[in-house]
């Protein structure tokens, strides 16, 4: 989908001035899906956006008041690189919540949890270094691993070894980091149990490598318990988040608004001092008044955020998975998510969800993400990525009424083009 | 005055899967400053801070109280990753009035000048490349050039080669970048001429390499004329943008506030359509509301902010020129800025501005940043910056008259201490 564009001689000139690892550097299909949003007429399951009815809108704004009639002196100045400290000191008692002891200097502020899987990679990759993810892995996380032309090697959902070569082979370049989305990930909506949880933490051990844990979603739960953090199950097995291996990236992006770009990091302190470094030459610190405005609203209602979120999110699954199994044909497959803001499907082979995207915004009006970008390795052509988040439940039931009409088209056609071999003949 | 303290095991065990490129990332002199500035009794010359009386609080709370109010749905949800289109027109606007003309598509939001600066180096930086800067230059943009073990090569003000190598030298890595704050500069205050402008330029030509400049003090002009920025100069002999080799840094953090985190690079299109791929995989989007807001506040008194920052700011220089000129003694050098934040000082040979600033703080309450970081070849280690803009006028002269005792007693224990030889000898 990208590349295929003709590349002007002065984009040409340019490339030839980048360093070599701009090479790996290219548009994504999420990417150019923003604009798609801005149409009103596409009824869109593509941008993994939360529901915009939800922001607390006027705690945010009771917030920026407070902060620019009190102490605009400080709330409009820069601030210490790691961070506003009631924030992380907000942080690290939400963390011990979830059963991770620590304190403010286990805590970084980042812009986003993107911000944080991009400075892990930078501190962490050194060009060709193998990366262990899931496959399909977070896009987001793809296109800053690629940059340093990994060599991927693939975990299961048991958190297995899947396809070759394997997280545990010994004949490729030394493991450096494990990447996982444990909680309702992103694209798949599938979550690890305890059991591969540990394989993972055994196979950081075995490597003594970092093990990136991204629990962007794991708040919104809408079934079944909640499980142990990888992070909790490091620190209960090696007695303290010093030494502990996992580093763990969060998120207010999804429960309270991903427009004021607060993310942490929390992991062992000397890492988090080198961390501090790195956000320190990158941006010297992330928005001051947004932090401030993010700590007293977090403070106020996080809880009651997150429980309002469950539960309108808990319903939009439920109408998406109620539409699909209303309309789609038996040979498309899912999987019902017991949280987060995905559900995953595999078209029979044969159909490629890119070509189908385009035709169903032409002929549809209805968007969603293409699986392959999330297989590194060129597969899972027959996959897509419904987000049932902000889409409303009428508008939701009628794009995947929409979407099963054109599987069920694109099915058809797929049979009446099959190889000669493939079609009865008659009177045999 | 870093890496001397004691290293911990357990840091030592996470330095050991770090990257390569983590070695050269260091706790810098300004990072430990911070902590300083929390003490209200230190009269501090050391943080490059505007004033934050200046900022246009009541102009920013407006703001957000009306896109919180009227657009929460689109100012607390994911952008563009190339930033809010209105704030990118008007950017193009502003440089328009520069004397170059753009349109948004040249125009990428970015997290303040200092993200500018490290998506260009990540971009376009190899390991071991070499780079051209100033000496002394921005420790900000040294610590991010630093992470790429760079062989640093230096021009004077006038833009010529300084010191060996040479920036035009053959027997070295081949040139990838050059790196320029023309306007009184961070650290010294000093501008190029337009004459130095133009060598630059030429020296990227000459190599086919990005000219970086950093134009974060551009706007903070106290007396003489306004140069032509080096972006101008180029598109005036090359035509347009899209053949420009420079690459504009600008900033809103010490014209409006940098506690919004919002700036912006200024390039060829091909460029930015490159780094808006950086920006996605870096952080998604600058602050969404912080990004709407200021875009309101700077049409509406972008140019006004300017001029009262001027005026104040023209004051403090003022003040702090007249201060030096009464209490410093002869032997302590500096030029009178035209601009900007800072004036540089140059104390006699053998004083050591690393252990004049521990006494400072300790003796005189008086802080400011010694400028030995600032020089990648060790050298400067008789010169200090002092930032003018945050310290009222009244405590500025008093930090002042204590700096010049205790620069004057220091003098005096270098006579005392100097080598035998140097000695009068009774009778001789």
């Amino acid at each position: 989908m990208t590349n295929e564009k003709s590349i002007s001689p002065q984009t040409q000139t340019w490339e030839k001035r980048f360093a070599d690892r701009a090479r790996n550097m290219h548009a994504s299909e999420i990417r150019d899906l923003f604009a798609l949003l801005g149409n009103p007429d596409i009824i869109s399951f593509a941008g993994g956006f939360p529901d915009a009815d939800l922001f607390a809108s006027p705690q945010f704004l009771d917030g920026y008041q407070k902060y620019l009639r009190d102490c605009p002196q400080v709330s409009l100045q820069y601030c210490a690189s790691e961070g506003y400290l009631p924030l992380r000191r907000w942080i690290a008692g939400f963390m011990h919540r979830q059963g991770v002891i620590c304190s403010s200097d286990n805590i970084l502020i980042t812009s986003g949890a993107q911000q944080a899987i991009e400075f892990l990679s930078r501190l962490f990759l050194e060009k060709g270094s193998s990366v262990a993810i899931s496959k399909p892995s977070y896009l987001g996380a793809l296109q800053i691993f690629d940059a340093y032309e990994p060599d991927y090697r693939f975990f299961d959902a048991k958190g297995k070894a899947a396809g070759r070569p394997s997280p545990d082979t010994d004949d490729a370049s030394p493991l450096k980091l494990i990447y996982a989305n444990p909680d309702f990930s992103n694209p798949t909506g599938e979550t690890m149990g305890t059991c591969a949880r540990r394989r993972l933490l055994a196979l950081a051990r075995d490597n003594d490598i970092p093990l990136v844990e991204d629990a962007a979603y794991s708040a919104l739960r809408y079934e079944g318990s909640t499980l142990p953090s990888i992070m909790q199950l490091d620190i209960e097995e090696c007695g303290s988040i010093e030494n502990s291996l996992v580093v763990y990236c969060g998120s207010f992006s999804k429960t309270m608004t991903p427009g004021m770009r607060i993310g942490w990091i929390c992991a062992a302190t000397p890492l988090i001092q080198k961390l501090v470094l790195l956000k320190q030459s990158s941006d010297l610190n992330s928005s001051t008044i947004n932090q401030m405005v993010m700590h007293r609203v977090a403070a106020e209602m996080f809880d009651e955020r997150v429980l309002a979120s469950r539960q309108a999110y808990r319903q939009r699954r439920d109408n998406l998975i109620s539409a699909l199994e209303q309309y789609m044909p038996d040979k498309v497959c899912w999987q019902k998510p017991e949280g987060g803001m995905f559900v995953w499907l595999t078209l029979p082979d044969g159909l490629d969800a890119n070509a189908l995207l385009a035709k169903a915004i032409a002929l549809e009006g209805v968007a969603f993400v293409p699986g392959r970008p999330f297989h590194p390795d060129g597969s899972g052509r027959n996959t897509l990525r419904l987000c049932f988040t902000s889409c409303p439940p009428e508008r939701a039931r009628e794009g995947i009424k929409r979407l099963s009409r054109l599987i069920i088209d694109e099915m058809a056609d797929l049979r009446s083009v099959a190889p000669p071999e493939m079609v009865p003949v008659p009177g045999l």
